[in-house]
């Protein structure tokens, strides 16, 4: 097995960026795993580039996949549109029908051909949308299905999903980032943004990313429309 | 929720053929979902569009997600030769990391904006190649972790993954499938067949599946080199 090596979960977003600069303090030759899924914000790839490419990542692989086939989401459905912060008490329409068992899955198959064991996910469940596979009974879930649908299953190894920021604060996440060095003005939160790239400034994501920065006392480099 | 609407995880083999033509009978509506995941077989989508022809399938998805971007399998990589039936005692080269968590995580994606609770896979236990993600502990662990990620952690439900033939030999699988009318001429098994897509008849997976007609007192109607 590969010594230390992890793959990394990165969206282009102020999370998983934080979780990559993290990953890498802590020693880890980091693997980058993007996704283009259709999303309606797919500016977010460009900003993962930047990232990996910040952080001198080599290996950033790109998966194609093609979410808009079913829908079901405001960021893969055209016909549904990204509410205005604040108008969901459950499940936003923004949530993405299994994106991080889907994103986590194809995590643990190139981990499995690496011979690495650990995966890096940015998820979040103090400031966050409220999405269900963004919590910790659902990463513990998918490490046990992961250790038992794979090789580790009969190599007697399990799979560690770790979600360093699990439990911190966005203007805690902020302030993390900052203190590793990195540049936020690199990342892309906005789910709705204008044609060149703009963050709406009203969406869900644009009001935790504000709020973050507001709260964490460190000027925010985002570009709103 | 649409009722008794199902996912089924359609390869173009035998055995998924068979477990559609058991839902169908069942009396589910059956959405069928296949994947262009670079596979050596990739014939084997030809056969999967004529089983669901065969079955008057009006939904049947297609994914493309390109595994040979890591490889690791025989199945997925050029560089992997597809070896001979009986050769390993442990999991054998045409393993391909991960993918049935793959598939069934765009399956419970899709079941998800479906208003679906049910997903059908074809995995078997009995005959088999020896791959962890076919065996029941697994399929238990991916209900677990899918019902954790999804909406139904917070609207009190859970995914069912129906596996009915998992404890079946291929023998009574292949007597199954011949009992609901099915035409297992429409279905490919082989990991490696010639350019015309005739199976090779000396892969695990082509060995299991002439035994299993042999053993069944079926002709097996497979084309071989």
């Amino acid at each position: 097995m590969a010594d230390k090596t992890a793959v990394v979960l990165l969206s282009g977003g102020l999370d998983s960026a934080t979780v990559l600069a993290y990953a890498l303090s802590k020693g880890y030759k980091c693997k980058a795993l993007s996704f283009d899924y259709g999303q309606r914000h797919g500016v977010e790839l460009a900003s993962a580039r930047k990232v990996a490419a910040f952080f001198g990542i080599t290996e950033h692989v790109v998966i194609n996949i093609d979410l808009k086939k079913w829908g079901g989401s405001a960021l893969t459905s055209d016909s549904i549109a990204v509410p205005d912060a604040g108008q969901y008490k459950d499940i936003p329409p923004t949530y993405v029908p299994a994106r991080n068992m889907i994103f986590l899955s194809f995590a643990a198959a190139w981990a499995e051909v690496l011979g690495a064991r650990e995966i890096f996910i940015g998820v979040n469940s103090v400031d966050y949308s409220g999405y269900p596979d963004c919590r910790p009974q659902f990463i513990k879930a998918f490490e046990d299905c992961a250790s038992l649908g794979t090789k580790a299953a009969d190599e007697g190894w399990r799979f560690s999903v770790q979600a360093p920021l699990q439990h911190l604060t966005k203007p805690e996440i902020i302030k993390l980032g900052v203190s590793l060095g990195f540049d936020y003005s690199l990342t892309h939160s906005c789910y709705n943004p204008s044609a060149e790239g703009k963050a709406c400034g009203r969406c869900d994501s644009c009001m935790i990313r504000k709020r973050g920065f507001e709260e964490a006392g460190i000027k925010d480099p985002t570009l709103y429309c």
